[in-house]
């Protein structure tokens, strides 16, 4: 298991994960709004440790061996003598890591800062990338058929929304968000703030767009289905009005996304595939300088989170088999607006796989 | 401001509050999935530093004074240096913080602690608990009117689902919970893993439910408005056939929630609270041990997160007009399963307001 390298690597006794995010779900299959803790050692340990409460649904739902509540280990008594229930779980941590012969304990970057401050009174402390975002990184088959569901479902709801916009119905960029979240929740999908951005508003990438559409219309959505957690993320830019400006940078953002998607297959480094992207929109003529441009990276991973692991982007990233990844060029200019367009691609061991097959170029008048 | 006179009190120079959950989007009033850092120094300094890509949205939105770009503090050459984006920002912070004379860093209990472990290579620094929260705790006229919004929405949501158990429609767990969730988000609430449990599986209080709807239907649902991002709260438990030990078991939470409701106003510790709802279970014969009885708190705080400061349980907690916080005393146990009742309050001076005025005790049989 990865986890117990790393430990072994790091001389390390203990890797401690705090719930709150999908990392501890997806270590644990067990979920809950409850502050719950999940010790791997490279002894052999694997506890969870959490309030009383959750311990019949736990010993139900979890795949982690050994279960323990606070309150056999002395919760109420601790925070009788401590008055916090912060420091009465803190001690409760330090107490079964102790037991455990613990001298330096792992915990992820992201892990609070209260508690880690605690632990180093007691242990070496050291705070590292945590290793289920690798793991999360590289999909199992039942999670990319997941994924692939969601875009079959997001394909089949924008395309509704385009023929919408095709038939010239009055539609503005909220009526469009509404309009296509929607579509979605009906099919299962919940999307929140789903980009529908139009004019000079669209030079700010996340920009949501309100009021009316002009020359054209960004839409950007990245779904989350309600019942397996797992994501979608799909961009495209809908030319409405001739603008040849426009037009020209949907050209550009197309061609470096064929560009990209050419090179994606296991073993290519994310950070080349970046500066081909990059060199493609340079030599269409679009430079990036000041905040214009292609002023974002080129991808990112997707799945339990929106954006994961791996990051395409300025650092190196070795793309592996089973990664699901984001190519979403795009071009920004303050005094005409932003485009992008953006497909969700299954690196395989000698190619991808595209998982959103959309049309790139979407024009409402004969181009 | 709370903020200076915390940073004042624990004599430091600067409050940081990194981006990812409410805290940051209700002081900054600007949302983001980027990393981004908001600080607050006793100086006056008002800062808020984010990716270029950000700036054009966070200079229309945010309410913060000063705002720069991680590229204008030298981002790109301090990635190509330390080839990690983690190690390049925290670099920036502490530049930044440097600049501000910093000696004493304050930082909330949840700051992630990679960064943390970097400021303190450089500063004294103490994990506080977030001063936004007890901020959010006490709600503006404008965010009572926004959960009281969400209450009514429910309340009509949750009466037709009663209404459709009363018209002896076949239901099930699950497709009663599906029905909840989409009367609300057709009217602009999103619920998730909202509980309709019965049976021996609802001695569990976190448990979704699932399958045949047995002699009760304990409902709780939490949704969130879309739009505004506020939250309302609120449980009911359903009897659908007789079963004496079920019915008494939902007397006596009703009694115990109007005896904490009772005593609801400014000033009250919510200890003293807690206390009388255990107190008034067991005064109906209902024990507590061995994770069987009344195992959980008797509320919580709701708003932008669904629980939130103040905590009505174990702990001291001095309440103060304009809070709006859950009742929701239950009792579980193995062999029968759990009941609970629900509802959201909203703090006043000389009392308090029912903001989800709904019938506590729901038969299908004539008792």
């Amino acid at each position: 298991m990865a986890v117990i390298e790393l430990l072994k690597e790091k001389k390390a006794d203990f890797f401690v994960l705090q719930s709150g995010g999908v990392n501890f779900s997806y270590a644990t299959k067990f979920k809950s709004s409850s502050t719950m803790f999940y010790l791997i050692g490279v002894d052999g340990t694997d506890l969870l440790l959490l309030p009383e409460m959750e311990l019949g649904r736990a010993l139900r739902e979890s795949r982690v061996k050994e279960i323990a509540s606070f309150e056999k280990l002395g919760y109420e008594e601790k925070l009788k003598e401590l008055k916090s229930p912060r420091k009465a779980i803190a001690e409760i941590l330090v107490e079964r890591l102790k037991e455990g012969r613990a001298k330096k304990v792992l915990i992820p970057t992201d892990f609070p800062a209260f508690l880690a401050f605690e632990l180093q009174k007691h242990f070496e402390v050291e705070a590292v990338e945590n290793p289920f975002l690798k793991l999360r990184a590289v999909k199992r088959a039942d999670e990319i058929e997941k994924i692939r569901q969601n875009c079959l479902i997001l394909l089949r709801s924008f395309d509704k929304l385009y023929r919408k916009l095709r038939s010239k119905k009055p539609m503005n960029c909220d009526s469009a968000r509404s309009f296509l979240e929607k579509e979605l929740f009906f099919q299962g999908l919940i999307a929140e703030d789903t980009i529908c951005s139009s004019g000079k508003l669209s030079a700010d990438p996340h920009e949501l767009g309100k009021g009316k559409i002009e020359d054209h219309l960004l839409v950007d959505v990245f779904p989350r289905n309600l019942r397996t957690g797992y994501y979608a993320d799909f961009t495209r830019t809908i030319l409405i009005r001739k603008n040849p400006e426009i037009e020209e940078m949907l050209k550009a953002v197309i061609e470096a996304k064929k560009k990209a998607i050419s090179m994606l297959k296991e073993g290519v480094n994310g950070k080349d595939v970046h500066n081909a992207v990059k060199d493609c929109l340079k030599s269409h003529g679009f430079e990036t300088k000041a905040g214009e441009g292609f002023i974002h990276s080129t991808g990112h991973g997707v799945g339990l989170e929106v954006h994961e692991e791996p990051r395409i982007g300025d650092v190196d990233a070795e793309l592996k088999s089973g990664m699901v990844v984001t190519v979403e060029p795009g071009l920004y200019y303050r005094k005409i607006g932003g485009v992008r367009v953006e497909d969700l691609i299954l690196i395989r061991k000698n190619d991808c796989e595209v998982l959103t097959p959309y049309e790139s170029f979407l024009a409402l008048y004969n181009p």
